[in-house]
């Protein structure tokens, strides 16, 4: 029982995660929750401790929640060699846990189960970032590392979202590869630069200077993916 | 003088709107803020009070602002007719201001200078809204209208983002019209359902239930607008 622990809130997430092949630990809900999703629960295997709503509001981080909050474990990711047959999100640098929920999400929504991001980057288990990720973390796995190393000893397509490149929807994507998206102030660090088959850009038809990165790598996946 | 105002904070965004056509009343900052930028801030008529950083924390909503903040007049936006050859989004209650901030980035990236939105959506010039469109509120025009009534007497092409449709990779889009698009949780209401030329959907890949109606914005502009 050395696991670490992360906290997910308010009844959607919560249920989501008990139906889902994540470990949940401990649920903390209110009696009404209990006998509504009891066999959910149990079937789990999590505990069960009976919460009234002003114990899971102190006990949460949301202004409201009126149901549940669970502690889940948080998974190992095992970083063996990355697939060239389908898409992985690289993230340099990400560090607002709002836009990497996004991107979890995000990435779940066109089928993409991998992400990861560099060691300076913000918590995925960081409780705004599961928050924003709408229980899209029972699906994708993040998983930190040197994106210089992993990327150095990748064989595969390297694209990285920048302001001057190819037109993301003239190119013809490749089955699989890594994406790679810098922050929105920094964009892609220079070492990572150097170790891209292609920069990307998604044309601007009008006058704001940058897309949120969540919203660029959403448009860049949408491209990616279709037929 | 009896124009409404909204704030500005942080020094990018006052300096983006000093810079537009946007008629700025007055604007607090630092000494060094008034150094830097007295031309544009004499150029642009603003009044000018020298703030510092205490007070401008104080005044404003966010947690660090250590530049200046502005009180802007909203614009009056008159609504006639809807063009036909260039898109309009309309937004049927959106209730988060972070999302029509962004929605209004995303507008503003793909050119397109006019959004519409239903009397029970959001302030536009609530603070949290101007902070997320980054400057966009500068050169993208809101109001509220009665989208069922603007609708109704609209001629062009009327697309509406709804779970089941059309593949938005799929549709030939005309030059112009109304995209329609509903809040996260309720969708687009029944009666606007009905006034729709064509409902669109982004193919999903994965597992995630939705996408943040932002993100579903950017993906369709992108769709919308690739030559």
């Amino acid at each position: 029982m050395q696991d670490k622990l992360f906290l997910v809130e308010g009844l959607k997430s919560v249920l989501e995660f008990l139906n889902s092949e994540m470990k949940v630990h401990e649920v903390f809900g209110t009696e009404l929750f209990w006998q509504q999703h009891k066999l959910e629960i149990e079937h789990s295997g999590a505990h069960f401790e009976i919460a009234d709503d002003a114990a899971l509001k102190q006990a949460g981080t949301l202004s409201s929640n009126n149901a549940a909050l669970a502690l889940v474990h948080i998974p190992e990711v095992e970083l063996d060699g990355l697939p060239t047959n389908k898409w992985t999100i690289a993230l340099d640098g990400i560090n607002d846990p709002g836009n990497l929920g996004a991107i979890i999400r995000i990435a779940d929504w066109y089928g993409i189960d991998r992400i990861v991001a560099s060691e300076n980057s913000v918590d995925a288990y960081n409780p705004k970032t599961v928050s924003a990720s709408k229980g899209s973390l029972t699906r994708v796995r993040v998983s930190y590392a040197d994106l210089g190393e992993m990327l150095k000893g990748f064989s595969g397509t390297i694209l990285g979202a920048d302001m001057e490149g190819t037109d993301v929807h003239t190119i013809s994507p490749s089955k699989g590869g890594v994406l790679l998206m810098g922050s929105e102030s920094h964009g892609i660090s220079k070492e990572l630069s150097n170790l891209l088959t292609q920069r990307i850009t998604i044309p601007r038809h009008g006058g704001a200077e940058s897309l949120n990165v969540a919203v660029a790598t959403a448009v860049i996946c949408d491209c990616l993916t279709r037929g």
